[in-house]
C-alpha cells in the first residue's frame, strides 16, 4: 500500500468572508494536482477561522477582574487571557506562563487554540465554532469539484504532555471515520489485539504537516491514494476521550 | 512539495537474532521499491525488539511483593506488572486498570511499552534497550544498500491524554533532526512565530502508520521525497520534554 501527500501552494492571504473551498480547488488545479475522487483534503484551521471571521482585535477586549488576576500570575496580556477564558469551559493547568484549557468543543490545548501568529498585529484567531461543520461544508464543495467523494480534515497544531514539539491533529473531520479499530481482531498467535484503536485522522493531519509550511503559506494538503474507513458520522467527536476514562484531567 | 509513503510488505515473522536490515532491504527490493538515497525508513519497534531478543516468557517471571500488590489493585497479571515495573524508572499514573510509567529511556507511556500482541502466547515484547542505537545501526546498513544517506525512525504506537486512539510516534531516530523549529522566524505581520517547534519525527512516524497494518504484517514503511532537517546528533532524545517544563508529570 502507498499514498502521496501533496502541498497546495498559492492560496494566498485569506480574509473574512473568503470562499476557502474555491481557493483550495483553484490552487490545486493551478499546480496541476486538481482534487480527485477519493482524496483527503487537510485544511489548516487558521484559514478556516479567518474565512469564518473568527478574529478578534485585542484593543476591543476588556479583561474581567478574573482575567486580570490570572494574567498577572501568568505574566501574560490580560486581554489575551480574557479571550482564552471565553473560549474555554474548564482550566486544566495554569502554571509557568502556560494556560491549558478545555475548549467549548472539548479539545484540551494551550490557550484554547487562540493564536497570534499569521494574523494582523494586535489580532488573534479563534478556533472555528464548529470545525466538523466547517469540514462538512468543505467536503461538499470539494466533492462536487472532484466529481466524487472527497474527505476533509480541519487541522491545527497542538502540544502534548511529555513530548517536545507540536504535532498537527484533526479538530474537524468529514467523510471518514477518524478512528481505525482492531478491537475484536486477533493477532497470528490467536490473542485478541489489545488497545489497538488508532487515531487515523490525527495521524493523517500529522502526515500533511511537513508539506504545510507555516512560513511558506501552504495552508492545505492533499492525501491521495489511501483507502479510508467508511464515514460513521461521528466527525471529530470520536477523538475526544471520555473524561471518565482520562487520567490526566 | 510532495512526498510518498510506501509500505514494505513480505518481511515475514521476525525472530531473535534475525537481521532486520537485510529483511527490510530484501523485501523493499522484492516489491520493486528498493531503498533509495534520501529515503526515510520507518521501522516498527516490534520487529526491532524481536530481532534484538527483547522478549520475556511470563512463566519465567517471579513477581515481587510490590508487583503483587499493585497487580491486585489494577486487576492485572502480577507477572506482567513486574515486567512493567522493571522497565520503568517512575510510575506516572496507576488507576482504573491503567499503568502509565516513565521508561528508563524517559518515554512516558502505558505499560512501559511492554506489549503482548503479535508475539507468542505467554510472551511479552519489551522496548529496545537503545532505540536510537538500533536506528543508527539500521541507518548504516540501509545507506550502504541505497548508495547514499537513508534516515531511520524506530516507531511505536503510544496513547496520549485527552484524545482517543493511539498514534505512531518515534522512539528511535537516526539521520535527521527530529524537531523542526520556526523559533526566531517571523510571520508576514513581522511578529515572531510562537511555540512553533514541530515534532517532525513523530509526525512522520504517524504518516507511516496507515500503511503499516498490524494485522497485515507490514512492519516497515518508506517515506520518499521529503527533504529532512540535517542531523544534529540528538536522536530521539530531543523529543523528550524536560520534566521542569512539563505540567503533566
Amino acid at each position: 500500500m502507498r499514498y502521496e501527500v501533496i502541498g497546495v501552494a498559492g492560496i494566498g492571504e485569506v480574509r473574512p468572508g473568503d470562499d476557502v473551498a474555491a481557493l483550495v480547488i483553484a490552487a490545486a488545479a493551478r499546480q496541476s494536482t486538481p482534487l480527485q475522487r477519493g482524496d483527503l483534503a487537510v485544511i489548516s484551521q487558521k484559514i478556516v477561522s479567518k474565512a469564518e471571521g473568527r478574529l478578534l482585535r485585542l484593543a476591543d477586549v476588556t479583561p474581567s477582574s478574573v482575567a486580570l488576576a490570572m494574567a498577572a500570575g501568568l505574566g501574560r496580556d490580560p486581554r489575551l487571557v480574557e479571550v482564552i477564558l471565553r473560549e474555554s469551559r474548564r482550566v486544566v493547568r495554569m502554571d509557568r506562563g502556560v494556560l491549558v484549557t478545555e475548549t467549548h468543543h472539548g479539545w484540551v490545548c494551550a490557550n484554547a487554540g487562540v493564536d497570534q501568529s499569521n494574523v494582523d498585529a494586535d489580532t488573534v484567531a479563534l478556533l472555528p465554532e464548529d470545525p466538523d461543520g466547517s469540514a462538512r461544508a468543505l467536503r461538499e464543495r470539494f466533492s462536487v469539484a472532484a466529481g466524487g467523494d472527497v474527505a476533509v480534515i480541519v487541522a491545527d497544531t497542538f502540544g502534548r504532555p511529555w513530548r517536545e514539539g507540536l504535532t498537527n491533529i484533526a479538530i474537524g473531520v468529514a467523510g471518514f471515520a477518524p478512528l481505525k479499530s482492531y478491537l475484536g481482531e486477533r493477532d497470528p498467535a490467536g490473542r485478541p489485539l489489545q488497545a489497538t484503536i488508532l487515531a487515523l485522522a490525527d495521524e493523517l493531519a500529522s502526515a500533511a504537516e511537513p508539506v504545510m509550511g507555516k512560513l511558506d503559506r501552504v495552508p492545505a494538503a492533499i492525501v491521495r491514494g489511501l483507502p479510508l474507513p467508511p464515514d460513521d458520522g461521528s466527525g471529530s467527536k470520536a477523538l475526544l476521550r471520555d473524561p471518565a476514562r482520562d487520567l490526566f484531567r
